[in-house]
């Protein structure tokens, strides 16, 4: 065969290409709802002038996907009713993908260019999908792992912005946070260090102590301390200790309940508490007196809001990370990784996705990843 | 006698001035540990040539002055060791006193000017007192009443910074409040009104309600709702008809506890609650979801730490309310007087005080205001 008449053969057999995805068709429990579901998505060029065909390359499984799947989240999820007879939404708000290929009225994209997404709700958790430009903010395709991709969008950036929005923080200024293990904690230590702020890391007691202060410690933590240590009067001396007399500027908080309390009692006259998680399922509740008589203000972290407002800023965030890891000045978040090949049948997809999810529900678990193959 | 002769008389008996005042030698429940006790002030201009003697006209019995008394309050009163064998601490923060006699070397003030205080903890609860310069702050002689100037320090100007500091109010957005009927809040309701600010006012159920809402709605409240009212999902529709999509952008909170989070509740996006009381004594308890998806703020307001460091401001605000006042369009608020006459016994003086402090204890009174005739 020619190489014109290869190229045909390629085109005509992506003029439909297959995808499938986890999807639901209403809200509810995500074990029970979440269906692996195939469509079909023409590609034809001319039809799709506008389009971008993608092939995602991984994509978490991230507590924000959850609660959109079970109707609790304030972004709701996109039903698209051209994917089967019911409308269907397709799960998953972060990941990275390939361009495979463009419509002809598209600038700015190629094939073989990583993107990820610039808005939440376009559905990542699938094989292949079709794309608006004003969808997808283009990535290195070189030097970077899918991992780093795949998880760049949301934690690194909530991190990056609390760091820098609220407390006017400067280099030997002290910032605590609970759930200082999670991903959004783990960026923050990394992203404090390489701007000089210091950072005290609540974590809870678990048998390997130990090894997680190592590891924290390792990657720019600056002192890490367990919830039962500052739950008590006698934390202010070692509070002092570490500090040293320097500022206590910023809280950083995913938790709730006593944990945030905890926390918000070392900042210093005129900190700031910032809200970005409720993994107790718990209120924040604070004394007035914090508020009247040490001048603590309260505020909340949602990046998919801040990103929808400075689109621009966002990417820029974006790239800087990005060049953060490959310089080697940002380490991976830890992640358990499953894998999607390309051939594996509808049904083996599907375990492989539950398996992660139940994996999720569990806790305890690093974040689950699909890479697909 | 010749004049000169009378002025040297009337010199000679001011040497010495005796002073009856409110005060404790230890913190603690205030009725038990709080006594009349009488002392001289050396008046003589030459050992005092920086000091000011004066007057007390008036002051008020305020929360923040039993807080001290309790030793429970971050700002705490002076312990003077020159007035008594045990040093002693001299009751109340806020007052209005006029200049008897000045110091040789004393810029400024003259006899028969007005003052209040520039800062807390110089001891109001008393006849006349000794002061320095610096702990005076020049109102109208004229013009103003003794209850307009003895209270304009703690409540108006608390009122004036929170909403001027916090939500960037313009004209015809809103603010809502708990505890509307306090001091600050008629106060938060008449320079909302005159800054063309819209104020949603909650106050708590009562045999009367009717005349409570006559008398806000006469000094300006837009609307005046109860607890109850507010706390149910059904005060959306009656929310959105007052302010028929104006934003709520600021939140008064003196109260705690459940009255916060349903003044917190009724925020726009983006709204700012700010706390300066905590009449309930509960906690404010907030879902974390209004600080990360509806991007609440919350903050303190302590006008004492403002007023520190502000000082030139502070006394602008000052004459700003008290004009407002004589331009008639402030009203008073509401007090309930007892008059202590010079020519009183020291029991006769200790007895008022003692029945205005119960009145205070008992709640459900005005406030309670000595003068001084």
């Amino acid at each position: 065969m020619t190489r014109i008449a290869i190229n045909r053969l390629v085109h005509l057999r992506r003029l439909h290409v297959k995808s499938q995805a986890i999807a639901f068709t209403e809200f509810g429990d995500p074990t029970k709802v979440l269906k692996l579901h195939e469509y079909s998505i023409n590609t034809d060029p001319v039809a799709n002038p506008n389009s971008i065909l993608v092939k995602f390359l991984a994509w978490p499984i991230n507590p924000a996907d959850i609660n959109q799947i079970e109707g609790v989240y304030p972004s709701k999820p996109v039903f698209h009713s051209n994917l089967s007879e019911t409308p269907l939404a397709i799960g998953g708000n972060e990941g990275v993908c390939k361009v495979v290929e463009t419509g002809k009225d598209v600038i700015g994209f190629k094939p073989g260019d990583w993107a990820v997404m610039q808005k939440v709700s376009v559905g990542t958790w699938r094989t292949y999908a079709e794309c608006t430009p004003d969808q997808l903010t283009l990535v290195p395709s070189k030097g970077n792992t899918e991992v780093q991709a795949a998880t760049i969008s949301v934690n690194p950036c909530t991190a990056y912005r609390m760091l820098k929005d609220f407390a006017d923080m400067k280099p030997g200024d002290f910032f605590i946070q609970n759930g200082a293990n999670s991903g959004v904690g783990r960026a923050a230590i990394q992203l404090g260090r390489l701007w000089g702020f210091r950072s005290i890391n609540v974590v809870r007691n678990r048998p390997q102590l130990g090894d997680l202060i190592a590891d924290l410690k390792s990657i720019g933590a600056d002192a890490v301390v367990t919830d039962e240590e500052i739950s008590g009067r006698e934390f202010r001396s070692s509070l002092k200790e570490i500090t040293q007399g320097s500022p206590v500027k910023l809280a950083l908080n995913c938790i709730g309940g006593k944990s945030t309390l905890n926390i918000a009692r070392q900042l210093s006259p005129g900190g700031h508490l910032v809200t970005y998680g409720a993994m107790a399922k718990q209120p924040i509740t604070l004394p007035p007196s914090l508020f009247i008589f040490k001048d603590i203000h309260c505020h909340g972290e949602w990046v998919t809001a801040w990103s929808n407002r400075h689109p621009k800023e966002k990417q820029q965030m974006i790239q800087e990370i990005l060049a953060l890891y490959r310089n080697g000045e940002f380490k991976d978040v830890p992640v358990e990784e499953f894998i999607w090949k390309e051939t594996d049948s509808a049904e083996t997809k599907y375990n492989l996705f539950m398996k992660a999810l139940n994996n999720y529900i569990a806790g305890g678990h690093n974040k689950q990843l699909c890479l697909i193959k």
